[in-house]
């Protein structure tokens, strides 16, 4: 199952990192808990809409944008569980080495 | 502000809709609770990742689609509110006509 929180908290690490911030800096910012916080960007926690809306304004970064991203990296990971469950079909040699048995277990491992 | 979770619920009922389907039996395939679903869809209550994940495989609609269409929505939203406060700049007639003072008027009240 991909998880909504878990890539929310990895792009707005990522936003976050890019701009050379640390989390204690950026929760001041946003007047968010650091705790709070940093649960948000290891994907523990979900995120208030307030919340989110208040980390886009303190990384000067549109919502919009934000979730653009996350789309983005939500469909890396459908991809990539599709190919999982269809090791055979797609003949992937990365993938047959991997599995220790046949693509039904596989898929039921998935 | 733009929330998250109204144009999260907005996309959800559009797609629910478009299916023909009620809100009880979504909720029942998806196995989440009706009155938990209702808020959401109103953008009274934020979605965990899991159900969001749920009512997407009840849908069967990828989570990186309604992610993207919130997206757009999100993105329209933040184009509207940009427009209202720059009214005077972009020389809008309708806003202008909305608004009862000038510019900055409308500006604080956004």
């Amino acid at each position: 199952m991909v998880l909504f929180r878990r890539l929310l908290g990895e792009v707005l690490r990522a936003r976050r990192v890019e701009q050379g911030r640390t989390l204690r800096q950026l929760c001041a910012d946003a007047r968010v808990s650091l705790g709070y916080m940093s649960e948000i960007e290891r994907g523990r926690k979900e995120a208030s809409s307030e919340l989110l809306a208040a980390m886009c304004s303190a990384l000067d970064v549109p919502l919009s944008e934000i979730l653009s991203e996350v789309s983005d990296a939500v469909a890396l990971e459908e991809a990539a569980m599709a190919v999982r469950l269809t090791p055979v079909e797609l003949g992937s040699e990365r993938l047959a080495a991997q599995a220790p048995g046949n693509g039904d277990v596989v898929a039921s491992a998935a």
